[in-house]
C-alpha cells in the first residue's frame, strides 16, 4: 500500500524533486524531468527517455554516462506532456539528433511522436524507439502491437552505450530497434498496486493466485493460476520466452529479473537459482545478468524476466561501463560468463593423536556423542511439545540437528585419528553450526570450552572431565547472562556441576558421582515448572510458562542422564 | 507478501546462491556468505558483517570495494551460526586482524562474541562492532541496549573506507565506535512481512495506522497513530532524531532513508523532498545523503531515517569511493553539499510581429483563448458529469485547465509584441502541457497545427482560418486514428470543418459562416449518443456509454460556438 503522500496530486512532482536532490552527483532537475549533470561531449547522440511516474527508477534513474542524457518524466501512470518531452529534449541535444525512448503505451506514443515532429520541424533531426517486449501483450505475429515493460532497461541501455561510443543517429537508431528485435519479456502479479492519496488497491489478484502476463497498470493478462513454486515459476517463465527465441539469436543471452514493488530481493534470486539450470540446459551463455528492481509500479507485488539475444556489438554494449542512478556498472575485469566458486569448505585440519591412550579417548568422546544424537533423536517430538507451552517450538530439532551433526562430525575426527579434545571440539562446533539459534550457539560454545580441559594424547579422566564441565557452564554463564532460577538451561546445569564435583571430593567414583548428580539434574530441571523466566522471552512468554518445566533444562539433564550411562559402561579412571 | 519461495526451509540458502550468481563480478560464494571475489591488499584490516537473512541487501549486499571484505548470512532473522563466521573470518583474514560487524540482538551478539574470542584464540587480531542506532529501543541513558537497524549501512560503511585507506586495526576499531556513537535513527511501519512459506504475516500494523519505532523483526515500537501526511511524517523523523544530537555532532551531517520493502523509491522520494527544510532549517549541511532501500525486512511496509554527525574524518570515509552490489558510489568530481539548479525555464521566444497588423491579430488570438477558457471553465463540472457515465469523469477539468493555461500564455506572447501565428503556438503548447491526458495532447497538436496556417506579420483571415481548422482536423485524426462515427470529438470536428468550408465556398462572410458550422457541429456531438465507441475505453466503457454524447465531442462543440460569437464580434476579413 502507497503509504507516504503529501498532497497525492503532486505526488510525481515531489518524487522527481526529491530524487534530483539525492542523486545531485548524477542529475539536475528540469522541470518535468532530470538532464545529466555533468554533460555530455558535444555531438554525441541524445537518448530522452520517459514515461508516467511511479515506476522508479524507470525513468528518471536511468539517466547517467553510457545510458540517457535525459528523462520525462509524466504524472503517475500517465504519459508526460508533447511540451514537457519538447523542453527537455531541446536542452538534451548536444547536436547530434535526439533519440526518444519509451514503452509502446497509446498516451506516451501520441505524446513523444508529436514531440518528435514539432523537434524535426524545429531542425533537430529525431528518431522515436517504443519498446515492445512484453509477449503477454498481443501475439507474436503482431509484436508491434506488444506493451514495453521491463525490456526498456537493456534496450535504453544498449541504445545508450551505442550513443557514449560515438555512434551516429542513424547507427544509434538502428541498435535500438534491433535490440528491441531481439528483447522478450514474460512476467506474473501477485497483486495490484495503490494509487498515492487512495485507499483501495487499483485492481487486484486473488490471495493464493497469480495472474499470468497481467500488465503493470492493471491491463488483462493471459492466464491466472495458484502461486507456483518458485521451481515451477521458473519453468513457466523460461519455456514461454525461450519458445519465442528469434530466428538467428544465437546462444548468448542477457537476462534481466525484475520485481514489481513489494517482491522482494532475496525472492528474486531464489527465483533466479532457479532460473539458472533452465537457461543453461537449453544451451544458453548468460552474460551479465540482472535482478533486482529496474522498473516497478508503485507497491505492486510480481515479477518479470526478460531476455535478450546477444550478438558481439549487443553484447559489447550491454557490457559497457555504465553510471545511473539505478544501475552503476564497470566490468572491467574479470570474465563475467561464469563465477569463480569458492574452493571446497576444508574441514579443520584435526590435531592427530600420536598415542593409542589418545586415539582410545577420541573413540570414547565419539561414542558418547553418537548416543547422545540417539537419545535427543528420540526425545525431539517430547522436548519441541514442552518448548511449544511457552517458546516457538524449535527446541527439540535445534537439539537434535545439532547432537546428529556433532556425532557425525566426531565420528570424521575418529577416523582421522584425533584424540579427545579435537574429537569434542570437532563435535562441539558442528552442533552448533547446525543446531542454529541461542541454544545452538549455547551448546556449540560449552562443549568446545570442555574440550579445552582434555588432551590429545590421553583418555579424559574424572579430573579433566570436571574442569571441562565446569568451564563449559562458566563459558554458558558468561554467554548467555543466565543465572540459576532464571528458567534456562543453567538450572539443570548448575546443580550437575556442583554435586559432580561433591561426590568426586567424598571419593566416589567417576561414573557414580556423575550418575548421581544426574538424577539431581533432572529434578531441578523439572522444578523449574515453578519459576518464571527473567530473560529472553520472559516479556512476551513470561505468562505462557507458567507451570511448564524449561525445555533447554530438560534436554540438558537428559543429556546427563545419557553422559552417565556411557561413564558406567567406558569405566574410566 | 512474500510469495516466491521453493523449500521454505532453503529459502535464505538459496537467495545466497543466487544473489551470489547475479552479483559474481563482486562477490564469490562460500558455505553461509560471500567473500569479495577481488581480494584486497594483504595486512589490510579485514570487515567481516553479518546478520539474519531476509534484509537485502543487508548484509551480502555490503560486500565489495571500500566496504566490507565478507558476510555471514544466517537463516530468515536468525543469526548466522557461530562455526560460519568462524570459518568465513578465516578466510577472509588479511593478515591485518579482523573487525566483525553486526547489529545489536542477542543471537547475533552471542555467536559474534563467541567466534570473536574463538580467532583471537587461533592468533587473529578481532574486535566487534555492534550498531546500536535506532533511538526507539531504549531510551538514550540505556543506549549500549540498543537496537542496529539502517545505522548498519553508514557506520559499516565508514568502518570499510577506514580499513580501505589503510588504518590499522586499533584506528579501525576507533573510527568504527566512533562513527556508531554519532549515528541515530528513528522509523515508522505500516504494516508486518510474511515469512518464506507463510500466509499471514509475522505482525501487523492496523489498517491506516503507523507504528512508531516499531522493530525489523515485529519488535515492539514505543506509540502507533493514524498514517501522517509527508510532510508531518518528516517533522515526527526530523524533531526526534535532532533533539538527541551528540554533543559536538557540528553542523555537518549524511542522512539514510531506507524502505523497508514494501514502501517504494517514489514515497521515500516524496519524503525526502519534506525533510530536507526541516533539516536545513535545524542548520545543518546534508552531505551526500541516500534514499533507498539499504536494510529491508521481507515485504515489510515503512522507513526510516538515519542522521550520522560527521566530522572531518568521518565525511571523508562517508564520501570514500565504494563498489558494492547495493551501493557504488564514485564522488570524484564536483560537489555535493546543494544541488546545481537547473537555469529557470526560459519561455520559448516568441516572434516578435513587425506589423501592427499582426499584432492586432495576436491580441485577437488572445481575445478568443481567454473566452475559450470562461466557458470551458463555467462547463466545467457538466462536462465533467457527462464524461462520467462513460469514463473516468476528468474531461471537464483538463479542458478548463489546459484553456486556463492557454489564456494566460497567450496573454504573456502578446505582450511580448507576437503575432497571431506565435500566440496561437504558444496557447496550444500551455495547453496540452497543462490539460493532460490524451484529449490534451489532441488539443495541443490540433491548435499547433492550426497556427502553422498563419502569418505573423497579418491578421488571420477567412482563408488562413480555414486552412489552419483542417490542419487542426487533419493533424488530430492523423494522430488519434478516430475517424467520424467512432464517438469521439472527430463527430464534431468534422462536420464543423465541412460545413464551414462549404459555407466560405457559398460566398458566406466568415462569422455567419463559422456560426452555421457550430450549429450542426452541436447537433453532431449531441447526435453520439446512438453511437458506439470503436477506440480506446471501447472493451470496458462501451456499454456504459450507450445513450449518453461523448463529452469530447460536447466540449469541441461548445469551443467552436463560443468562437464564432468572437468572430462576429471581431468582424474579420
Amino acid at each position: 500500500m502507497t503509504k507516504i503522500c503529501g498532497d497525492a496530486e503532486n505526488f510525481a512532482t515531489s518524487a522527481l524533486r526529491g530524487f534530483a536532490d539525492i542523486h545531485r552527483d548524477i542529475v539536475r532537475l528540469v522541470r518535468g524531468g532530470v538532464i545529466r549533470s555533468r554533460p555530455a561531449t558535444r555531438g554525441k547522440v541524445s537518448l530522452v527517455v520517459g514515461g508516467g511516474s511511479g515506476h522508479f527508477p524507470a525513468f528518471n534513474g536511468y539517466v547517467g554516462k553510457g545510458f540517457a542524457d535525459a528523462s520525462v518524466a509524466g504524472d503517475v501512470f500517465a504519459s508526460p506532456s508533447t511540451q514537457a518531452i519538447l523542453r527537455i529534449a531541446r536542452e538534451a541535444h548536444l547536436g547530434g539528433g535526439v533519440i526518444l525512448g519509451y514503452g509502446n503505451y497509446a498516451g506516451d506514443v501520441l505524446n513523444f511522436s508529436i514531440a518528435a515532429e514539432r523537434l524535426r520541424a524545429e531542425g533537430i533531426d529525431t528518431r522515436m524507439i517504443a519498446t515492445t517486449d512484453d509477449i503477454a501483450s498481443a501475439p507474436e505475429d503482431e509484436a508491434p502491437r506488444r506493451r514495453g515493460t521491463a525490456g526498456d532497461l537493456p534496450v535504453f541501455k544498449i541504445i545508450g552505450a551505442a550513443a557514449e561510443e560515438g555512434m551516429t543517429l542513424d547507427q544509434v537508431e538502428a541498435i535500438g530497434k534491433h535490440a528491441n528485435a531481439r528483447t522478450r519479456t514474460f512476467g506474473v502479479a501477485f497483486d495490484g498496486c495503490t494509487l498515492p492519496g487512495e485507499k483501495e488497491k487499483l485492481f487486484h489478484v486473488p490471495d493464493g493466485r497469480m495472474a499470468i502476463g497481467l500488465g503493470v497498470h492493471g491491463e488483462p493478462g493471459i492466464d491466472e493460476t495458484d502461486v507456483l513454486s518458485a521451481e515451477a515459476l521458473a519453468s513457466l517463465l523460461c519455456d514461454r520466452l525461450l519458445r519465442e527465441a528469434p530466428a538467428g539469436g544465437g546462444s548468448r543471452i542477457t537476462a534481466v529479473l525484475n520485481g514489481l514493488g513489494a517482491t522482494k530481493y532475496e525472492e528474486l534470486f531464489v527465483l533466479w537459482e532457479a532460473i539458472i539450470p533452465h537457461l543453461e540446459n537449453a544451451g544458453y551463455t548468460v552474460i551479465a545478468p540482472l535482478a533486482g528492481e529496474y522498473i516497478t509500479s508503485l507497491d505492486m507485488a510480481g515479477c518479470s524476466l526478460t531476455i535478450v539475444w546477444l550478438d558481439e556489438e549487443l553484447e559489447r554494449l550491454w557490457r559497457a561501463p555504465v553510471e545511473s542512478a539505478a544501475f552503476r556498472r564497470d566490468l572491467v575485469s574479470g570474465s563475467f560468463t561464469g563465477g569463480t566458486p569458492s574452493p571446497a569448505d576444508i574441514p579443520s585440519a584435526y590435531m592427530k593423536s600420536l598415542t593409542e591412550a589418545g586415539r582410545q579417548g577420541g573413540r570414547c568422546v565419539a561414542t558418547v556423542m553418537h548416543k547422545l544424537s540417539l537419545a535427543l533423536s528420540a526425545a525431539e517430538h517430547e522436548l519441541g511439545q514442552i518448548d511449544a507451552l511457552a517458546g516457538d517450538g524449535d527446541h527439540g530439532q535445534g537439539m537434535a540437528r545439532g547432537a546428529g551433526a556433532a556425532a557425525r562430525a566426531a565420528l570424521a575426527a575418529v577416523d582421522a585419528g584425533a584424540g579427545p579434545a579435537s574429537v569434542l571440539a570437532a563435535a562441539a562446533d558442528a552442533w552448533a553450526d547446525r543446531a542454529g539459534g541461542t541454544s545452538g550457539a549455547l551448546w556449540g560454545a560449552g562443549l568446545f570450552a570442555f574440550s579445552t580441559a582434555f588432551d590429545d594424547a590421553a583418555a579424559p579422566d574424572a579430573q579433566s572431565i570436571a574442569t571441562g564441565l565446569r568451564r563449559a557452564m562458566e563459558k554458558i554463564m558468561a554467554l548467555g547472562k543466565a543465572r540459576p532460577g532464571d528458567k534456562t538451561l543453567m538450572d539443570a546445569l548448575h546443580p550437575l556441576v556442583e554435586t559432580f564435583e561433591d561426590n568426586l571430593r567424598k571419593g566416589e567414583p567417576i561414573a557414580r558421582s556423575w550418575q548421581d548428580a544426574a538424577i539431581v539434574s533432572m529434578e531441578a530441571a523439572e522444578a523449574t515448572k515453578d519459576l518464571l523466566p527473567r530473560l529472553g522471552r520472559a516479556r512476551t512468554h513470561g505468562e505462557r510458562s507458567k507451570g511448564h518445566p524449561d525445555a533447554g533444562a530438560i534436554s540438558l539433564a537428559l543429556c546427563a542422564r545419557v553422559v552417565g550411562e556411557e561413564l558406567a559402561a567406558l569405566s574410566l579412571r
